[in-house]
């Protein structure tokens, strides 16, 4: 980081402080706790669409709650382990301000035609959900952007997500449980989009800093860790029939257990060494988890959950070597922490697994078919979102033109 | 850590042997699992008033009795890291000790007239709580106490544990599910006396001890992302009216957000660097948590909880820059670790905030201001019997009596 | 670690992708989640025993299945993160297979005539426990064997495992739900075997390693903290009678805290240092738990579980100082991590404790005493299989026979 000066320094302080008030006077004005029950977000609203869930106060669900903003937080923190400990006060910064706005621009775009937004457990979910894909943004241009710049990204990437995810669950239908679009994807590419127009010929000296850490490092096994363990159950957690509850939570632990195998396979191939370093591991299980998030809840068969986790598996070792530098020299992106690799491409083959895969192994009948194909036109809103937003900063002016990535 | 003799050594060794020994002979006379159900722990008693919990077998709640002791041991296990890898051996066998004598006492108290103590899943957390404001203790004498002298302190400081906790929430009927008076501020008083009454004038070098981890370590990372997983679902664990829970969750998550955001904005004007150490960002959470305790369950706004942790993140850092040099000057009171600032002061603010805040906010109706009234007066208890066994202690002639705290 | 040639290196990688690919065909060919109710493994299925749980969809218990999961991967992750950073990516690789195989071996034991296997979320909780043995053991070899032998002895240990738990709990009866005999008490032995198998007179350089850790490492602070938490809910997550639930937990926590309380008793005795070093309070801790898996469901007196802890946590310590020099110069084992006193005598130790105290303390029927005598018998189901195994590992001309274990 560079030095920071007496007013740099006071500036982030003073940014922050005015957002903070400007989001406490939001919450006064426009958020409350849903009133009747605290539980059914918006079982007394007639335009409510969150999640497709009424959960009322009866309800068997009821007793997860906790247990989702519990897992939701492990979540956030499995994320947040993954940067390493000098970037993790920012990325705490970066949690804290999301959550916020997470819940309010959620709320706004749900609540619309209400004058007050109620939350409840499902909106502080959602809100791990936004805050997850910006973490995974921040991914990629870590190093590169000041505090004071992440928090304006934040901002930027909160709306963008709400926008997304609003369009792809309430409007066109699409089941993400997982999160594979609307987290890892989005997250991805918004992060790419970003570094694309933040892009400076000089400063790359940053760009190999993942490789740098040969020694397994305490981060990289807690992280590991932390996503074997609440993950699958978070998967789960989101899941709106009940009944495929345990598909989900046992598919997502055959995909983790065969994209840690695909890197022991692949990575003596590529690199020199014999056994894989715990950064490579992490990557694959967050792939082997990016995987699983749309086809969780649909494959049928354990063998289906294995292929699926082991070619998301090879998925990150492939990227860092052949199409990170191409990424870098050609269309002039630097993805600090390989956001698109470990994300981006493996929440893609999800999208993409569905559609080839599914009806060759699935007994099932012709409404999963036509969901899977809906699943797969899904794809594409990120992709154009983000997109756009690069246009649009572009446009005006911010940085010269050259290629996009879509 | 001073040198220690053989016979030093032994003596730390054989007075954990008798302990255990008596602690063994106490549980074989006293203590037996409740016999007809073994989750709910005084179904049959009738001047049962633990925790004001007559929880039943069939008890929607019971399925959360697992849930309550692991997170309770979360809890604890955040604690002992916050105290770093050098005292993390004394603060386990603190904790080892605290436990099974939380049990006894706890036990003694609410089961007086019986020959026996009936303990069940409940008692286990009770006692996590207990063993909690112990470790809070522990820190304002970090270093400066051999492991003999902190399991003595220990012995004493659980009764007076038991004795507040009795007093407040069964005697007053006082509401403080996430214990923002029985550990936070019970915990950092106590350990203030302590510190106080064991001040010796030219041991002074270890004072600033906590202000030297310039990089972010290790274990304020895990602490904090502890702290933040399991904290908000442990406040509602332990939350009475069932209908409040999400409530208590989601006021402490936003607490938690805007305490964090705090440490942001105060940090750089306050000390010369643009980011905050991940130690006082630690710090920050626990104020946070801490405020939230009594007030969790009641605060009707999310706006509250913003504005509640806003305030409370704010307090660690102006009080190890102003308080906590004025303590140890003019009142001779070493805190080695800071929990006045972290604990102490912002529980009072919780319990402030009820007072003042409370009927502004609130749609309540006259019970719950008189119940805030009553928050405000149970105050004072644990102060009170802290300041009293200090008197005590400095009467039997230990220490030069020359000022007292409250 | 030796260097590892291009061809010693591919080997491995190649290894890994032929099981995998072999691991996907069985797949393919025998495992289905289970038709009808994904959660109720075998509710149809006549000649199941598969832990003696008939779950039905609309069983009490079926909210838990989830967190079975959860616990069970904390589990794994416990022990992964006790054999420090250098060994934890071979330790994954071994965690990625053995739960694959197990899914697979235990299947086809238990639905043997069947022609496929249909698995849900019990067949995972059953995999971890697997698992769990398989990595106890790898702690005896660790340093001496590289990743591919690592991979035979895993399949090799995964089947023996699967009918060791076949032949005690479905043939004879035992209840063993914390794994005393299934898990430590048959990892310790199997990985006793094997490291006298692979015995190498002038490979002694290793042996002490596991005693150089002289300052609190991370990994042992994280992995006592991961056992404190999880086990306690891990040992009751499996327990068949409801109404024993909160006994077992309870039990465990009893005696979690006597032994950590045993190691501050005894090692100022035997080593020079004041207080136990966290690697010894972490073995502590691990004979804590292994004493308290089968007693844990029937100890019906907090102090019994005080007094077992507190006797097992005296072991490591003792068969570190004495027995393992025996082990290694007598009978020529090298026990790296020392997996025989931190899991194979403590496991005994539960065993005994349940045939020579529970008829003591127990205030039960007839029943409970014939169970405990079952229980005995049972012990000696796993020495011999492990012995068995060694016998004709030694009779193939791996090794020359001197002498056997049991």
């Amino acid at each position: 980081m560079p030095e920071h000066t007496v007013a740099s320094r006071l500036q982030l302080s003073g940014l922050c402080f005015l957002l903070q008030i400007l989001t406490i006077i939001l919450f006064a004005v426009f958020v409350r706790y849903s009133p009747e029950s605290s539980v059914g977000l918006c079982s007394q609203q007639l335009n409510c669409s969150w999640r497709n869930q009424d959960l009322g106060f009866q309800h068997p669900r009821f007793r997860d709650v906790r247990l989702q903003v519990l897992l939701g937080f492990g979540l956030l923190m499995a994320f947040l382990g993954r940067y390493g400990p000098g970037s993790v006060t920012v990325s705490i910064l970066i949690v804290a301000f999301a959550i916020q706005w997470a819940v309010l621009i959620q709320g706004f775009l749900y609540f619309f035609p209400n004058d007050k937004i109620y939350v409840g457990a499902q909106s502080m979910v959602s809100a791990d959900f936004c805050t997850a894909a910006i973490l995974i943004s921040t991914g990629a241009v870590l190093g590169r952007v000041n505090p004071l710049q992440m928090l304006l990204l934040t901002l930027l990437g909160v709306t963008l997500f709400a926008l997304n995810e609003y369009i792809l669950l309430s409007l066109m239908g699409v089941s993400d449980n997982g999160g594979s679009l609307t987290v890892h994807t989005f997250g991805a590419y918004f992060g790419l989009m970003v570094s694309r127009i933040l892009h400076q010929p000089r400063v790359d000296k940053r760009k190999k800093q993942p490789d740098t850490g040969h020694q397994p490092d305490v981060f990289a096994v807690v992280g590991t860790i932390y996503l074997w363990i609440f993950w699958p159950s978070f998967t789960s957690a989101t899941t709106v029939q009940d009944d495929t509850e345990p598909w989900a939570v046992l598919n997502t632990y055959f995909s983790l257990v065969a994209s840690t195998l695909a890197t022991f396979v692949l990575s003596p191939v590529l690199y020199e060494e014999s056994t894989p370093r715990m950064v490579q591991i992490q990557d694959a299980t967050l792939a082997g988890v990016a995987v699983m998030g749309m086809a969780g809840e649909m494959l049928v068969t354990p063998f289906g959950a294995l292929i699926a986790g082991f070619l998301a598996g090879l998925i990150p070792l492939l990227g860092f070597r052949f199409l990170t530098p191409i990424l870098h020299s050609r269309l002039k992106m630097q993805d600090t922490c390989g956001v698109h690799n470990v994300h981006g491409l493996p929440g893609i083959l999800g999208a993409l697994l569905l559609e080839l895969v599914f009806p060759l192994v699935a007994q099932g009948s012709r409404t999963v078919a036509t969901q899977a194909l809906c699943q797969f036109c899904a794809l594409h809103v990120p992709l154009l979102l983000v997109a756009e937003e690069g246009c649009e900063r572009r446009a005006s002016g911010k940085e010269p033109s050259t290629s996009t990535l879509v």
